[in-house]
This record gives C-alpha cells, sequence and structure tokens, in this order.
C-alpha cells in the first residue's frame, strides 16, 4: 500500500487545550503520528510517496475562501495584536446570530470560525494542516490513478472541520478533501466512511446536500460524545442530499459486536451506492484503551477484520487517519487494520 | 422614583472570568451594585419597595422553559460530576448544527444554552438572576399600576440572555422579562431603549418578529466589539417584527456629540411607536473611564441629559441596570441619569 506521511505535521503542537474547561496537556500531540510511522516501518508496512502540493483552490473546493484566508493568517495577526502562545475562541455565532458578516475584530473571527474552545491555533496549525491536506490530496491522486488503495498519515485530523469552521483539533477536513478531489477527477461517487469513535461532524456538514457523496458514520451518540449536536440517526442529508448521509451512533460501551452489526449496516448501505472509490476516516479511538472515548476495539480482534470488511467491498480506498489518543497503541492498531486490508 | 434594589445579587459571585483567552478578576462583581446604591443612598435619592417574587410561568413568557430548567440546576449538577469552582462551557452550537435536541453530556448542555466562554456559572448565577427578575417584575408591575417611573439595581446584566442561552455575563434577561409583563398588564405597545455600550443581543432576539414591543438600541459596532455578531444597522426585524428593531452602531471612540445624535434617532423612532411603556437598559459603561468599553459619555455633562431626554418623552418608564464597570464610577453615573430623568 502506498503511505503518504506528513513530513510537517510536527509545525503543529499544542502546549495545551482545554477539556471541558479544564486546562490539560493536549491529547492531539505529535507522538501520535510517530508511534503510526514507527509500527508502520517495524512491520516494513508499505511504499513511502512524496507530499505533493496542490494549490489552493483544490482546498476551497471544500473549504470556504474567507475561511482559509482567516487561519492562514490568525496565529500571525494573534501575535501581532500582542497574544502569547496558542490561540483559543472566545465567543460564538450562535443560532439567531449572523455569519454572513466577518467582523473585524480577531476574537470575533476566531469565534465566527470555530465551535469549541479546546482547539489550540497554534503558531503552526495551519502549516502542518495545510502540508496534511496536500499528502490527503497526493493519496486521492493516486487512487484516482489506479492504485487500489494509499494510507495518508497526518495530524492534526479533519473530521470536525466544516466549510468554515474549526474545532475538535481540526482544521482542514482532509477526507473531504480527497473526496472531492476524487470527484473531481475520474469518480463519478465516493463514498467516505467515518469509523472515529466522535462523530464526523464537519465531513457531513460539507456533503449534507449532495448525493454525489454518500457519507457513513459509526460512531457514539452525540447526546453523550463530542461533538454533541450533529451525529444523530434521523440526519439523513436534505435536498438532493436526501438518503446520502447515514448516522448509526452507539451507546458508550458499546461491544465490538455492536460495532461491527454497525459496519455491517455502513458497508451494505455503500454497495449500495456503487463508489467509484473509498475514503475512510480512520480514527482508532475505538480502541478499548483510548483515554477518552469509551467503545472497546482489540487491537488483534478487531481491527484487521476491520480492514479485512473494507477490502471486501473491492473499491478503491484512501484511508486517512484521524483520531486515536492512546499514543503507544496508535500504531499497532493502524497497522492491524492496513494489514488486515491488505490481506484480503 | 421607586427603587428595586435586587437584595440577593451577591449570591452571583464570580471569582474569575476569561476575557480573550485569559484568566482575569471578573469584571461583573458585586461591588458595582453596592457603589450605585452607595451612590443613590448619599444622594437620599428614591423610595425603596421590596422585591416581590413571580411564579416561573412570568418568565417563561420570555425564556424557553428546557433552558430555565436548565439553567436552575446547571451548577448544582456541575458539582455532581466532581466540577469545582464555577462553571465555564466548552463546545457551541453553531451554524449547521442541532439545538433540537438536548443532550444528556452536561457540557453539551453548557454549551447548547451559551455563546461564550468568559461567563462564569456561579454556584448562585440562577439564584441571583432569579431574584433580579423578580426586581424587573415588582419595577414593570409598579409601572403598570400607574407609576411614572421606576429602578431595578440589580446585577448580573440581563441584555445578552436570550430566550434560551446566556453569555456577556447575563442569565435571565431582565428588560425582555419587566417589557413582556408590561405587555401582558395593559401595555398595549413597549419599548425598549438599550443604552449599555454593548448590543443587547438577548433582547433583540427575544423579541425581533414582534410588532408590538420596539426595540432600539446604541451601541458599539458589533464588527469591532462584543457580542460581535448581532447588532448591525441592517437589522430591522422579520416578519410581523420587520420595522421594529432600531440598531444605531457607532464607532469606538465616538464622541458625546454622535452619540446624543444617534439618541436622538432612537428617541423620534419610539415617539413614532406610540408606546404605552418604556423599558431602559441602562447601561453606563458609555462612560469616559469605562475598563473595557470605549465610549466617551461624561458623568456631570451627559447622563442627566441622557435622563432629561428619556423624561422629554412623557411614557412611564422603567429603567434597568445593565452594564457599566469602571466600579468607583458606576454609581455616580445611574444617579445622574436617574436625577437627570427626575428634573424634568
Amino acid at each position: 500500500m502506498k503511505v503518504i506521511h506528513n513530513d510537517l505535521h510536527h509545525l503543529h503542537a499544542a502546549e495545551f487545550e482545554f477539556f471541558r474547561g479544564d486546562k490539560v496537556e493536549a491529547f492531539e500531540k505529535s507522538a501520535r503520528a510517530d508511534f503510526v510511522l514507527r509500527a508502520l516501518q517495524d512491520v516494513k508496512f508499505g511504499e513511502y510517496v512524496e507530499r505533493e502540493s496542490f494549490p489552493d483552490d483544490v482546498i476551497t473546493r471544500v473549504h470556504s475562501a474567507r475561511y482559509l484566508n482567516f487561519i492562514r493568517g490568525a496565529h500571525a495577526e494573534y501575535l501581532s495584536l500582542g497574544g502569547k502562545g496558542d490561540a483559543f475562541p472566545s465567543v460564538w455565532s450562535i443560532r439567531g446570530m449572523r455569519s454572513d458578516v466577518e467582523p473585524k475584530n480577531f476574537a470575533a473571527r476566531m469565534g465566527l470560525y470555530s465551535f469549541d474552545s479546546g482547539t489550540p491555533l497554534t503558531p503552526g496549525a495551519y502549516a502542518g494542516s495545510r502540508a496534511g491536506a496536500d499528502c490527503a490530496l497526493t493519496g486521492a491522486k493516486l487512487v484516482a490513478q489506479g492504485e487500489r488503495s494509499a494510507f495518508v498519515l497526518t495530524r492534526p485530523p479533519g473530521h470536525h472541520a466544516g466549510s468554515d469552521f474549526f474545532g475538535g483539533y481540526c482544521f482542514l477536513n482532509n477526507a473531504a478533501i480527497a473526496a472531492q478531489y476524487l470527484r473531481d477527477y475520474g469518480a463519478s461517487r465516493v463514498a467516505i466512511l467515518d469509523v472515529d469513535y466522535h462523530h464526523g461532524n464537519g465531513t457531513q456538514e460539507i456533503f449534507y446536500a449532495r448525493d454525489d457523496v454518500f457519507f457513513a458514520s459509526i460512531h457514539a451518540d452525540p447526546s453523550t460524545d463530542y461533538p454533541f449536536f450533529l451525529g444523530y440517526a434521523d440526519e439523513e442529508g436534505e435536498g438532493a442530499g436526501r438518503g446520502f448521509n447515514l448516522n448509526l451512533p452507539l451507546a458508550q460501551g458499546a461491544s465490538p459486536e455492536s460495532w461491527f452489526a454497525a459496519l455491517e449496516v455502513a458497508i451494505a448501505k455503500t454497495r449500495v451506492f456503487k463508489p467509484d472509490a473509498l475514503v475512510v476516516s480512520l480514527g482508532v479511538d475505538t480502541y478499548e484503551g483510548d483515554p477518552i472515548s469509551h467503545f472497546k476495539l482489540r487491537t488483534r480482534e478487531d481491527y484487521p477484520r476491520l480492514g479485512e470488511m473494507i477490502a471486501a467491498m473491492k473499491v478503491p480506498t484512501l484511508f486517512i487517519l484521524e483520531g486515536g489518543y492512546a499514543v503507544k497503541e496508535i500504531g499497532d492498531n493502524v497497522v492491524s487494520t492496513l494489514t488486515g486490508f491488505e490481506s484480503k
């Protein structure tokens, strides 16, 4: 399998994050990607392909230009205003408020383009994320050109980032950017399978009204788990996109059996859609030992099976790393999934 | 003038607040109301009337029942979950996200019902605010029964609180609750004049589609000042309420002359509306010495004139204290306004 490693991911390194109001050590840290890289190398998995650079107009097929402009310059602007360290938003545009006007105030724009207070905008958040998007696009290009599969080893993750907002550690939605690239370069229908513990609210938001990108997600019930305000089973898409969004929320503590039962449903519906390409938002925070999640997948028993079931769909597949916060085990869980896929 | 003092305001006393990401001493503190009380007593202003208790169904004419239920129990729930000190929200339901479903998760409900991260939900936030709403209702009842005017000396302020959200130090919208009471007990048309430095986004949101309550506000340009996402001049109301919302934003540093020119416009339009009663959201953070605001009104020259101009409308008037963070001067600025009113 081709592997595209984000060589610039370490540019984004948070000092700390806010978790439910407390200042804590960042869960989304550089070591995550480093452990995955080491685990791949330990078993000599994959052929490495260099990150290619893509122009901004590929990104703005998914993200709004004003959002991209903002996050590109945000941390420098923060410093120029006397800010120190990482930047955090403090006020949000909720229901009934406006998002059509972009305020002049920096704190206001931070809030306009985000939905939580726990995602640190570091000095290198944009550079690291933009390189990650290039990795996702490099992988998408390989798949568009006929590769059976590729794996994008990147962080920060992407699936919580929407068309014009960051949050949940995510700034650019790698999976959505890749799916759009596949659509623009040959695939008539693209499916996105999101197996991260958390709902991929950003990805859903981006494709919610479209019938050419099918989004299926297995995740923790949003009533109890982040991102809380999206990911319920009754969200089926809107307009032309009605029927092209599938949420399969599960209760905290759901067994591997229930998880795979949901995966069977997601795969069956994805098959009906007949995608020309598949993007997998591969979060492994479904792992039994994850520090902030509550599913129970096991390294040896379950992740290989996940890979095998995806392979059985026989669709060109692009895996993109999302969450997974049990840092020491994240590598093994990713390798287990990818080797499971390759075994079929 | 009748004065209703919130004897329980000190139940809400924040340890600190977050201001643009920094943990700072709370601006909205108990001393604010204490200084106003002392300044009134120093000049022997007003006849004190005791706070009367009103049932919740008066409050839910303005706030949603689920919001009221939430904030009533929120801090106790926070403690029961192991929380310490004041509670702060951390994740919000922005555009495209859902607010129809109330999540089970406490942090999620904190975010669902708020729009900033800087408003501390203290152990006594609800009790202090609920007593404040009773004070506002006591004042409204006096005006409904024929008083020419009354002053509600309360904190925390209210005008940023919407039908189902807190923020900007506000939990219950005293001005909106009082205006609705006046509508329900005799007044056909009620005007709300908001002279606080910050736009009264909560009050606007509550009455935006109604033609029986006219809302006029003079405030700092939302593009540069809190609450940022509402308060622009083109917000004129919607549906039946079209034409019944008037925003007069001014640039930071606006002179007293420009401020009074805007007040002339607000008063002229309010006269056309022919209100049976007037509620004044009396923020004195328009003061030249305010630590977080940027207008230039002066204690002796400007606040008496404000009071006189309101009196000249000859409408029964209920003053309700909103912002004002120059603690030592807040009392003099309020007294200047109210004595100006009484002089006419």
